[in-house]
């Protein structure tokens, strides 16, 4: 039984506490909100659990394993390294830190004390993904050509993060996770129409050294939701429409392969059609509860962080560099 | 009755022969084809109909007063040029021309004989387009915020042009035509990845002075097919999807108008919510109907070109900057 | 602040419990719940709830101001009536119970013990259904036409009862509260599939006195979920489609009203196409949450029962005669 | 070469014109239509086309061997009497007669002169209805279960026929195609909302000795188009909506084999959940296309009618069935 404690009861808090409620291994010991009404609504529903406004009360409590950290953005550093240094493990939320230097000194910190220092880069621990991942490396996928993603909606508007670094990085943490190589340049282009936020509609291309391109769309101002992934392979093409209940993925079979030769281009149209649909089953464990079950094994030295302060910080390189190419209408930054 | 001529009877020249055929103020006096097959194909639907492979038997025609030509882009300047030295009016396949120079030489032709030079940018003429027009321009659409729009599908690997001048093309046309501002700089990522061919993928951004950004996504190799464009105004947003029969066009309006004084920063997510959807119905004439028809009334003198010369020359500026662009990786380039 | 009890803690029983502990006018005193692996996992997530596997601590405890009641339906007359002569209120799960001398009976001790007893005909309460009445009920509506409903998923093939018994019993309970008429007559088809089982896919036809017809199809072994209902008025359609999130319920105006004179019968054509479409927004409250709230209001005697004995009761008349009528391959049976 | 004439050029007509047209097995001799209108609209169309408006020319013309009748059904029995009394092969529209009587005549006749007399049921013609036959036989579908389409849309109130004459008729065709096995016994239920007209809403429920029941809903007053069909068998389910263009068919496969002990009642749950979705692709060459086709190979005897005078009968057997059956609100009707 590893004992946690909760910090941060927001938004995505509640998802936490459910699944750390719910897991056999792990007992959740204290949970701290600074906002009252939040806290009372966690009092009400976890009569018994032990909670306080102030983030000392967790650091100080020597029976506390590990620390979960939901809380936003800007104190995800402080927290962390505080958590750390108390000798906790530290699971914290997406995007691990507001920079690359706070990101690379948390994993220093994290590594120094030899620590688990896990990102919750949620999507990585779906089922979807994960049968994406053996899709694209079984034979049948063929060679990796692009990735192109909207993931658009009507949603938070968030006030301390522009839309990159809160939609782009699912993206970002689904294409390290499933693509085999590092991105090499980035363009990103973007706008805000709200006096006094960031950018609220962006669009990321990530250029590769291989003969792979990668897309994301991301938006807070559509009146739609849309979550859709498109993974080409030279054999076969995946769709991934996270709001598709039924078929979550797709896998389109290119009926013939190309044939690139100058000889039989009018004969392209054809060769490029799609054969027979396929959708398999996916997973529907909740990411969170597979993911929280990583954690408790890292932490028990059984497995490694999938998705640790290494991928953490290669994703704010990624998100800093976007933000430097949309400063710049779209030119290109070197990776 | 105007007496027209048919040029090119490819993927594009039947549907155009067909809607002459439809149209009661106009004939078609003859139909010329270099391919024989194609042409056979032709005369066993209009038997009586005179046919030739000789665009010169066009030309020397007398009693054709206007052209129709829907051949491979790189003769749409010969062509053209041709038929207008010949006294002819002309309705030309889009892209008008393969550069900026030739466009701008065919649109001087034709000013300086006084004929009509119109360029097919088909979707214009849809009820779907049309209908946007009327919805953009009503108080109740409030300040354009962005365009934004997915064009994929799997089909005519083209090689003579590649994916921007193929489907980016519908929606620079449609932009020009709904939006009241040029674009001031555009940054296009792409990719080929079919060797001898050029990018099948591709990315613009298109940067306006006003508060306005607009993107487009076009792709040879989707196995699925998307055609659907969001265009967000502050009070509505359309979203047109052109492949959805019954609800062409929704529009959402959104249920608060937004207050960006930071003090009502946690009521935004609220603020955004979309309220009621509603989805007029749209006219469903087919385009190409409505386009003749414009050509013949621009012929006698009743309309002026609503994609005229200077519509098709502004749009091949736009492909030309986009793919200088696409060879820098996103770099902007100023319009 | 009412005292409740909850009995019965399976498949429903949770979401009660949930909704119960999020209303800040009920206190669940007790949870009642025979499997012990099922009582286990309320146990966790509620650690402070007493909990028992005998009904009768609940009959005894005088504390208890009401029961709501989610077990098997062979169960529900019993543990109604013993509420019920102990003098408390009562929630039961739909159907309220196996037969209509059980549900009369059930509704007369109520009736004498002046006790609230209100059946969980859930659909009423939501969001979405109440939006269909205030639609309907509105002058642009017209005349009643039909009500047609499929209700169709691969779900929880039930021992205890037949799928009319299951799924018919939610449209029988939403045209309950949306038509205002009685229905005349019933004919029923269906089969069972499966040795030892009731029907597993049925249909009812619902005859009514004015011009409406209404129609149901319920299925348990269908590979794909739909809840799609119909509701055609002489000047408006109401298209409610409980799977869609973003578009729950659309109306669709008839363009023009019907012309039946045998002179324009060639006008028919387009005098029946549909007009512009309307989605409005519809209230997302958790249906529980209001039924709730209108259960503990009705036991304050500030409202009165809008799915009460009576029209639980009605519903039975009816599940009994469409099993009657399926029993003879759709011979009619009078209501 | 077959000579062949077109009788009716009304709604259905320009489809068989223009199929005709493009065989090159069949020549189309002469057009006959009644509605000067009409007939001008073919005229324009097919410039050197012989014309009339009296069936005599077409009866009188020896050089006709085949005559195509799409015709309102009135009108069926007298034509196609005419035609083979004068020694000419028949493919007439469905249905094949407007009674029993008339189709048996019908039936003799074309018997007794040893001429092909085929019905236009086209759906069997069509790729995906093949397809799933393909499926339906193959070993992996297991035993049939049941058969259940929902058929409807806002389209043409017929004055002359009800809309179980005009759309149930597809279904009733492709289930004579797919489903080895007679109905026994038919329900029906129906309503005519509009003075004057038959019924514009029905529903269907077909017995059958084995373990298979079949249901079809059919409206022309729904706002919404929907063709859906679902083909249960005991392992695998198709379901084919003729509206996706992209997956017209789809097959899940149930991922466990049912097992009816009593015991596992509650595993039951688990065995009916849908495994791995597949969805082939469908030949999409037009239906009536492949049906002229057959019919042209039928006079030459090379091919036996797959849709002839006794599957037509057998179909107006059924109509007449659910005819009677409707009147009596569902009672059943023995076949």
């Amino acid at each position: 039984m590893i004992r946690l404690a909760l910090v941060g009861y927001g938004y995505w808090g509640p998802n936490l506490a459910r699944n750390i409620m719910a897991n056999a291994e792990a007992e959740l010991v204290i949970l701290c909100e600074r906002d009252p009404a939040r806290l009372a609504v966690a009092n009400s529903l976890y009569p018994g659990l032990a909670t306080t406004r102030d983030m000392q009360d967790v650091i100080d409590d020597p029976s506390v394993a590990a620390v979960v950290i939901a809380t936003p953005l800007a104190t995800h550093h402080e927290f962390t390294m505080a958590a750390l240094r108390a000798g906790k493990h530290v699971l914290v939320e997406k995007p691990m830190a507001a920079s690359s230097a706070e990101a690379a000194e948390m994993m220093g910190e994290a590594s120094s004390r030899n620590l688990v220092l896990l990102v919750d880069h949620t999507f990585v621990y779906t089922g979807a993904v994960r049968k994406m991942k053996e899709l694209v490396r079984a034979e049948g996928f063929g060679q990796l050509r692009y990735y192109d993603s909207t993931r658009i909606n009507l949603g938070l508007f968030r006030q301390d993060i522009n839309v990159v670094w809160d939609l782009a990085v699912h993206d970002l943490s689904i294409m390290a996770y499933l693509i085999d190589a590092e991105p090499t340049a980035i363009s990103a282009t973007g706008h805000a129409h709200i006096t006094g936020h960031g950018s609220n509609i962006a669009f990321l291309t990530l250029f590769f050294d291989s003969n792979v391109i990668a897309h994301v769309n991301v938006n807070w101002l559509s009146p739609v939701k849309i979550r859709r992934t498109i993974l080409a392979g030279s054999k076969q093409t995946i769709v991934y429409d996270d709001l598709d209940i039924g078929e979550k993925i797709k896998v389109y079979h290119n009926s013939i392969d190309i044939d690139p030769s100058p000889d039989e281009v009018h004969k392209l149209l054809v060769s490029y059609r799609t054969g027979d649909l396929w959708s398999p089953k996916v997973d529907d464990t909740e990411a969170l509860s597979r993911e929280l079950q990583h954690f408790l094994a890292c932490i028990n030295g059984e497995e490694t962080p999938l998705t640790g302060a290494q991928q953490g910080l290669n994703l704010i390189y990624l998100l800093e560099a976007a933000d430097i190419s949309m400063q710049q209408n779209g030119a290109p930054v070197e990776l």
